[in-house]
């Protein structure tokens, strides 16, 4: 029945404990100066336009177009992002959604909850976040996390920050989580030294070295992380203290996430991650590694075929060729979307939606 | 079992129509400059406090304390702000609910969905809110609305803005809805001269009499409203094209709502009005007089008591004496919690709530 999506962690895990009837998918988006540095993502069209890729996300979320740039966020040789996936897994089955703005640079032209926060500086520097602005981020998510948890029986967690696996490959290094070279990228040659050199710089500009900061959460990440970090942990820990259920919809980024909540001694049970098999099947990162490096191994992660290397479009074939591979909660909302469903689509269904999906969006642009 | 609800206007309307199992409460936020024409309303310590009202009734909601100032928002002789029920309803059955952000000039220290809009002017002027904001707070709201349908049965929608019985009323008469002498205020003492004398004014400065834009709500909106009446308006639209159901919790400020809605030909079946016997009872106004002034009358007006009258604390028992009545939702959102409950708890208890609340959060600023 779910045949498309399997455990690559725990072989008795199940996706049927996260079964449900009325999934609800966050996005949350923004931004890290850390995106800036050449080479470190694709993750926008130029270096300049990375601004604009998580408004850009959110309006393709909404509107199937975007309004802030004039055509959908592609990375600069035309693989287009992957909210063209969330989008199709949302109108597939109609799940609705929320924005949370947690420190974006250009707001989306759509409503968004806003958690007030200012955009994250680069890691390099070794102070990315202020201190505050971290707790209000968690703060603001737990309160939101509990209302969600009542009215939602699967809360599903995205995000799109271009730049995001380097903050939280520093997050998790400051936590002492091993990761080197097994965090994800955007891109198929994962740019690792240039990532660790980053890390290297922020960690001697803040003082500290690996793991350090191990039952300090808060403080590597205002050292080394992003505001999506604080706003996704703390949504979490509110869905969860309520008694709800939580997916974490990504790659390697959400085991900061993880790494963050188990500093904090905050319950793992009712949480998974949900991603694609292309980064599952990822030769230049580990998630699985990651995951059982943390103390406490019991998180499911669970991984979707979207049989995209059958696609007839050349842009999609690019995911199962180890680019983009996930983001804007792609893999996460589409096995929700498929659970919703009870079984009834699966994730070729979902591949059929987002190839109709992908050519309305490029002719909505190009009208 | 619903005893202390009851229909003000369709004797065969039962609020048993509206039974929910997951409510979710929506408190618009606004401002208008009207509210800074002296005598024109009391929902403030001072007319300079008067911008921080919806921000402190925000705070209030999520903490049961206000954080953008010091006491609780109440009026300047000490009749305390309508959240304080509208918080112990809400906590009675764990009601969730958002705020959304419709031009508020201070914003609330709390999650809020942003529909980044521009504050609204005084009425007088005949501009009071740019037509683009109109269409946008609208637009929004439907987007909004759409998803709220797919995770509740009832949307409940109040509002906070100082001055919007005023705004309400310019709206009402542009579309040429009878309302003189029947908009309610949050005095006992209603001014309706100097009301009618900002109408006039807007009336001669928009080149507009009573009835002009009968067709034209977003017009009628833009010339004599408030940011948050497109919202609302937009908010109910998008649930119930979504086969939701709506109710509008508040007193005469709603049926400006309804007013919107039939001007633009949207259905009206699946709505509600929702609000105390405080404002079915005040003399000053005569919100049933209004609903019945519209062409379509179908909609039902449920007004529930909440025994104040025999509370023993003193601000709470000015409640029945004509003093603030309703707003930020409060008749609403009881309505809502006892539907929720499916009668287990009806207006004592939920009275008895609201003083323990009242309790608390003086004690909480007092600390």
């Amino acid at each position: 029945m779910y045949s498309d999506i399997q455990c690559l962690n725990h072989r008795e895990s199940s996706i049927r404990k996260f079964h449900c009837a009325n999934p609800v998918f966050i996005c949350v988006i923004s931004y890290t100066e850390t995106c800036t540095v050449p080479g470190i993502t694709i993750a926008g069209a130029s270096p300049d336009l990375m601004k604009y890729t998580s408004a850009a996300d959110s309006e393709l979320l909404y509107y199937g177009r975007c309004r802030c740039i004039d055509g959908p966020p592609i990375t600069p040789d035309g693989k287009p992002t992957p909210a063209i996936i969330s989008r199709s897994a949302i109108v597939a089955n109609e799940i609705p959604f929320f924005i949370v703005d947690a420190g974006s640079m250009i707001k989306p032209l759509v409503p968004y909850i806003s958690f007030n926060l200012e955009h994250g500086k680069n890691i390099a520097l070794g102070s990315a976040v202020d201190l505050n602005e971290v707790k209000k981020g968690f703060d603001y998510g737990i309160l939101l996390g509990n209302h969600l948890s009542k009215m939602s029986d699967l809360v599903i967690l995205g995000e799109s920050i271009p730049g995001g696996t380097t903050t939280a490959l520093g997050v998790l290094r400051a936590l002492g989580v091993s990761s080197e070279l097994k965090v994800s990228s955007t891109m198929p040659n994962n740019p690792h030294d240039l990532k660790d050199r980053i890390i290297t710089q922020g960690f001697t500009n803040a003082g500290i070295r690996s793991g350090d900061l191990k039952n300090a959460p808060f403080k590597a990440v205002s050292a080394m992380g992003d505001p999506m970090l604080p706003a996704v942990s703390g949504i979490a820990a509110g869905v969860i203290d309520s008694g709800g259920k939580v997916m974490l919809a990504g790659g390697t980024q959400m085991t900061a996430v993880l790494a963050i909540l188990e500093s904090m001694k905050r319950p793992l049970d009712n949480l998974c991650i949900g991603t694609t098999t292309y980064v599952a099947n990822d030769r230049t990162s580990d998630l699985v590694a990651i995951a059982e490096s943390l103390s406490v191994n019991v998180v499911p992660i669970f991984a979707l075929n979207l049989h995209m290397e059958k696609s007839c479009i050349d842009g999609l074939r690019a995911f199962s060729r180890g680019y983009v591979k996930d983001g804007v909660g792609a893999g996460g909302v589409s096995i929700g979307s498929i659970l919703k469903s009870s079984g009834r689509i699966n994730g070729q269904d979902l591949l059929v939606s987002t190839e109709n999906e992908y050519n309305r969006i490029l002719l909505n642009h190009a009208k």
